[in-house]
């Protein structure tokens, strides 16, 4: 796959986005393929076809794109992926026999739309809480299947990954510590099975005698759930007075319209499951070129 | 899996269902799986949760959940799939080993709030042109990887399902009339290729001329893409004077505000590509029972 | 994949015929690969070959071949599937290294045979129904694994496809009228299931009466099963004189033999499973050229 | 799987079987499954049926139906593969949920029938032989993605198996020999590769000067191609001679009529293609059961 | 898979286990299975056996075993992984068919011989250094295929593992500064990629001038590579001086026989590729028992 | 792939070869991949590395790094597989994009170094034994996933390989023999399964009684199981008087150190467990050049 390297460095599996794209390309295909393409437009016909903005956005899933019609021809980009476009700006051009450009234009545009979407919202996010330290951070929310492209869109948007999965880092939350008997017994359990420095570990606390028994058991990052401003901005006094390297998290029905608010606390981050759970896809089109 | 009948009856593909189940949870267990829970709950724990909704709206996938839960303990719905459910209603309740029941929670909640926010939508439309003939169809505007499922979901919301790929059914559009030479030329290529009787065939027709000449041709669906609402009206009128067995379509840029009004023109459906490409997640919650 | 256009443009799935060509090829060769030929045939020897007729008959399956040869050399075609062909005649010709052309000797020639074997019976039945408005269509009596590819024969030997599976169309069968309650109630029911205009949908019907309850129905198509001729030629008179637009296919024990009659009652469709599951293979060699 | 040790005792890899099933039935169902037995059999209905002979053969792949049908029921098998069966004999019996049994109909009567036809086919070969020390063999002419099964329908009509494939056994052919300079030239290459004892060795000899030069290389088998009854009688008398060791097998257009002829003239085995390429398929239907 | 919440609380995959046991036992039996067995013992016979080491250790594998044997019988355990054992001591007895049990006799001692080698090595290591803070930590030079049950393994043995992957943690090596133009330089390029808290980062140094520099960049784990016995005391005083958080790891050349000088050196982590490429497999045997 | 024939070359199945690249190659690079070189190595930066040898040993698994290579450069190799090398001697040399040139060596060298281990442990068995007409052969104790792989690699060692798994010969062993009631009565059931010719047939004999036993029951060829040499020189000629086709292999913990002394016993087989499950890793390097 030519578009390989192009992947790579958009920290995609290139191996893992090849199966993707065949499998969502035979969603479309099935075994019979573009029947109405190929009853109705001459087998050696041409088409040149650009991708097209229809409303204002930041883009994300370009090589995506280029790797699907890599059999048909080589598509030419006209913006990067993470780019803000305005509508009506032309993303990218493809040219090649015309039953095949049809055959993917639909998969290529719902793959395109979608992350387009993500990314988009994610922007908004990060525009909000820009001038301060906080970042926009995903979450676990994503989509079925799709959640290593959202975690790329939302790097495009310039927002940044939270954990692949459960299996990557540490986040103790409430059942956890219920579990564990308390906050500092379930921090010992983390440490105990995955010595400090092998692996990030954070935990969730929903009140202040939380914070305070994370820090006392080397919390390295702290999540605080549901805490309303005034309690994130003493919450993040008493993190930095005391343990200035402790990374802080808010999380729990944050809104955008908040979103600037909880960022001006002094938080690390704001945790956003909207940004891959609810982003609605962005209107991107196909036009035909004379 | 014994929940393979019950799949079935959703006209769902257990095989491919479990396929997928198999690989969304991959993306959230990796390898090493819940290294959180494996450190800080006892094996032996054992939890019983309950999938609750947090806001109104339509329920849809618990069958997937179930086949999800299938190796951890039993799901026992208390709703089926298209029910209307209220603001904190109890989906489904949920009894395994605790560390089995975490895992699975994030997977099992992705997909019921993705597949229920399809749902939710859907029965808005559907709802809003009630007392019509017309009935709210889905386009192939869905999410990657997704598609039958979502169409499962469009079913559940009271929508009806448009052909599933391109393989499956004839639709001739503007690109495809523009390659044949013209509406008629391009139906009778179709059925040329595919005799009457084999396929279903429909064709996306422009203008009043366009809608002529597929008439003419043997059209036995016409989708009036971009029509007014005056023009749809006059549109269906001419169909229904000679050809009361063509089916109509309006499509193009509707809105759920405008779409009683579409409905009321007469035609049998309306095409909806934003069930299935923008419909937010509906909020769903585990709760752990006492 | 350079052949997936050419599979394409004969209706098959490139992605799926290049996993059957790896699975049937990896029957043959398993790990150690063709070790006679590896232990005595030059690693540098190159082959030049042709496949020849070796009895009369229509040719099926080039573009298979061509895909398989793909990684040994290109396949130049002397004749297109679906062309008759006389003893002797010489289909097409590979060139390459000499080990790898005889290792996919055999699996090329099982593929070719099969195939054209349909093909040539098809063929067979559609010359003795030439002259009539009748076509032979297939069933789904195929051979396990190869459906696609015999449906793909039957077209090149001029037949016609019948559905592809149990998925993509409703046929009402015995069992089904038994199990709704009669021929009227099993339509209504597969109606209600399948709007109108959603998919094509035939019953079969044994008797008289169960054909006027079809029509009455609104049958799109009707299987008259076991029919005698004088029988068929009352039903079909029957269903032009209310009916026009239904079409009507007979099933049940068709022999070559009297295919014309029963073309001759005017019906749409001979219904022959034995197509695909009794040709016998066509004989083709492989000839080594100087 | 259950079967799984029934389909070991068969000499068949139940994951390979289980794999083609799989595959098959999805051949049949797709996605959307049995549509028609979905929209008409209630889901709570039960069918009990029969698989009957239609005409008397041999029968073969009862434990293939037995495996497609255990996620449906238990097969009762009235006879074993490799019976001789009589017209209107009952062979198993499948009780199950009316839609699960109609689902799977076709595709376990398409294997039977195919593997019946095969095993019917051979037994015919095997009792024109039998008082002779003849034993009827197979070859690799096999229908594509089922050489495993059809080697073993081989079986259950009394012939016996000759090498799988291209990796597990030499066979030097004429191309063979004609790359290596020779019939004693490519024995040599073979035994140099695979040191005598690790794997069976045979040579195609088209001349009564070829089989002196085999025997003389130290042939352990020799496929004499082509040669007349007189001709095979002189070639089996110059091998018991001197080589008794030796095992002889006549190939080449062979027919059921010849067969006792050439079997007469002393050779140890038959090598019949026609068994896998060119058997019909044997008529067995499906009955509901009251 | 009954097995399935045994394989997770050791922290492996079961989906991820089923295949690769599936596909090393395909190994061994291929399609026609274990066909001495077959035609050497009754069909219905019954062994018990056990898995008996011969020679002492440290055992590692048993669950693998019990996964394998799963479709047999049940694996009667009398020692957990990670056990020492001594030369005759049981480990596991098995009762089961006996043609299964002999088809999975070898590739369940393959796996059990290997892990067991591997946790035994291991062992040695951890105790050589018993009595330090250092722990054994391995690598990534691994068996290919079996990276995930070796890092079992070496836990097993009483070691610690290093990340997974190139793509799990941040291990800046040689090829690393010397492509960004110094450690410094490189860390940076690192954090920036990757901010502090996201991901664990390690980077390795040759100098004493490369370990200031590292540290001066904010370096948490450092790999003190080929440093002399004096180099090391010298670089751990150096970062406890400053930088107590730093974690110190050794790696080059190390031997079982230096192991207990360098952990005196107060250094974390020993790095040992041994453990993983070149333990000699454990004797362990199948006694059949009475 | 380009590798494919020389990969058909070495006797190894290119479709499988590539799928365990694949699949080791993942293992190492995960979804993310070389997250350290993303971020510290220039995309545009190049580099050219040396796999060099730091011991003496033979080399094996060049065409599989060539394999694993491709998609980055071509490796140009220096020595073949099954050379003999010495301490620093350069084996192939690999240019290419840096990035892609570091995320595959690891993967790469655990490749060749696990491989050139076996064959260097091999060659040093094959030496032992050189002058005598005893070959070493190896057994089924290989790692797992890796058996063919290391059959390839005791066959550049100067090794022989024995049957590939159970399923490709007969080898009574002493519990089959226990199964069927003694030597004679199991070969007898061998030979009545799989006729004399078919397959290849040996027998383990413990005894000098089982020999005789064997012998008079046709045995091809004897495993003589913990012989003292005495025994087996007796055991040699006994066999050599009466059956001077019959091959005879030693087995039963069999020492480099007695090497000679077997197979001056006149045995045609020593069968080594140790080379493909203890062998340690041969010590090569990556070598960046200027």
């Amino acid at each position: 796959m030519r578009t390989a390297p192009l992947l790579r460095d958009c920290g995609l599996d290139p191996e893992q986005v090849a199966a993707l794209l065949r499998a969502t390309l035979a969603e479309d295909l099935g075994e019979a393929g573009d029947i109405t393409s190929a009853a109705t437009v001459p087998a050696e016909a041409r088409l040149r076809v650009a991708y097209v903005a229809r409303v204002p956005g930041v883009v994300c899933g370009l090589p995506l794109v280029a790797a699907l019609a890599e059999p048909v021809g080589d598509l030419t980009t006209e913006v990067s992926d993470g780019a803000r476009v305005e509508a009506g700006q032309r993303l990218a051009v493809l040219e090649g026999r015309a039953r095949e450009v049809l055959a993917l234009e639909r998969t290529s545009l719902n793959l395109l739309t979608h992350l387009s979407g993500i990314a988009t919202a994610t922007r908004a996010w990060a525009d909000a809480v820009a001038g301060t330290r906080a970042r926009v951070r995903d979450t676990r929310k994503t989509t079925p299947l799709l959640r290593s492209l959202e975690k790329y869109a939302v790097r495009c948007g310039g927002g940044v990954n939270h954990r692949t999965g459960l299996y990557d880092a540490i986040l103790v939350k409430d059942n956890h510590v219920a579990a564990a008997g308390g906050v500092g017994r379930a921090l010992d359990a983390a440490y105990a099975a995955h010595p400090r420095g092998s692996l990030v570990v954070q935990v969730e606390v929903d009140t202040r005698a939380q914070l305070d028994e994370a820090l006392a058991h080397g919390a390295e990052q702290v999540l605080l759930d549901n805490f309303t401003l005034a309690q994130l901005r003493a919450a993040v006094e008493r993190v930095r007075s005391t343990h200035p390297e402790v990374l802080v998290e808010a999380s729990g029905g944050l809104t955008l319209a908040d979103a600037a608010e909880v960022a001006a606390t002094g938080v690390d981050f704001l945790a956003v499951g909207a940004l891959t759970h609810s982003a609605p896809a962005l209107d991107i089109g196909l036009d035909v070129l004379a």
